[in-house]
């Protein structure tokens, strides 16, 4: 089980010294929407030197022209890039094109999919490398969502593998962990922990 | 009716001097998702020092921390941003509050929307400025769709204005225009026009 770091409110200086902290803890380290949009695909490139060998994620949340979105985000250096759950499939595929080409992977973010279930098994026929559950931050409930969504998914998952993402701390990460997702992502508990190595230290304990 | 000009595929630079060849022409220019992904706040920025009294649209397609996004595009000088329809309420109202804070506007894309009859309504009630019907890129059809969603738009919304984006060019403008949504977006069709401040005269000559 992979512990993914999301990081927001941060400028590129302030992300490459708070994921210094915890790199040898963390195994992907996200740069969120905000944070993209805020800075743009320079920050994937300078990340992408400072970390040679980390895995990033561009959260870039592709809506509309998978190929073009994806191919920016590959290029600049990430790893894996996000596709919303509720694009058209075309804008999947689009993404996952991109990922074949250059060498990437996808995942898909279900925020705001209404079936789980349904959605779910046809983004794995697709082909995906991941699907993560995310409860949204506008509409966080401590966790609560994030349990039940992940059964549907490992239920209906034949090949893509399960992730759960949406204000998991470390009071709410032990029954989430439990059903033994591939990646958990955890944003806030680490960022603004007044301890962030020993935030994620824990995390990580609670995971295991 | 305002043409809306939608950037992509371009730096600051080139983004400049394509705005600067058809800046009394069009109404809104658009800094397209792809274009904020790759350059960041910065290019909103430059460009509202650019065109001081150009409305500059700022394509985020919130679909999650609504305060924080709007407000990254607003602060760095964006007039109108866009939240996607299919992203929760709380994402929506959001954005509204930011905007209302800062000053801004916002713009409902509705791509992905299958219902825009019913979400429509319920994105006109919330208060946002323009709801934008809008056929992705990825799966563009000549503008066959953009016609019959509109109808429904202009059926629906009781406060907001019905924009109308994806595709559209000067063969298929004119029943579009018919319908008289407030706003007209084009992007490719002057963006990759020979002579750009000819095909936007004809395209504005068209909307008439």
């Amino acid at each position: 089980m992979k512990l993914q770091f999301a990081l927001d409110l941060v400028d590129v200086d302030e992300a490459r010294e708070i994921i210094g902290e915890v790199a040898d803890i963390i195994d992907i380290a996200e740069m969120g929407t905000p944070f993209i949009l805020r800075e743009g695909m320079q920050a994937v490139r300078d990340l992408r030197r400072a970390f040679p060998s980390m895995t990033l994620l561009a959260d870039l949340k592709i809506m509309d022209a998978g190929e073009h979105e994806a191919t920016l985000a590959f290029q600049a250096g990430a790893d894996i890039v996000t596709v919303l759950g509720v694009a058209h499939d075309a804008t999947i595929q689009a993404t996952l094109s991109a990922a074949s080409r250059c060498g990437g992977e996808v995942m898909v973010d279900m925020i705001s999919v209404q079936d789980i279930e349904t959605r779910g098994a046809e983004v794995d026929r697709m082909g995906v490398h991941y699907v993560c559950v995310h409860t949204a931050f506008d509409r966080q409930t401590g966790g609560r969502h994030s349990v039940a969504d992940l059964e549907i998914l490992n239920q209906v998952l034949q090949h893509a593998q399960p992730a759960v993402a949406g204000g998991i701390t470390l009071d709410t990460v032990r029954p989430i962990a439990a059903l033994n997702p591939a990646i958990v992502v955890v944003g806030g508990a680490i960022m603004k922990a007044r301890d962030r190595r020993r935030a994620a230290l824990q995390i990580k304990k609670e995971m295991q």
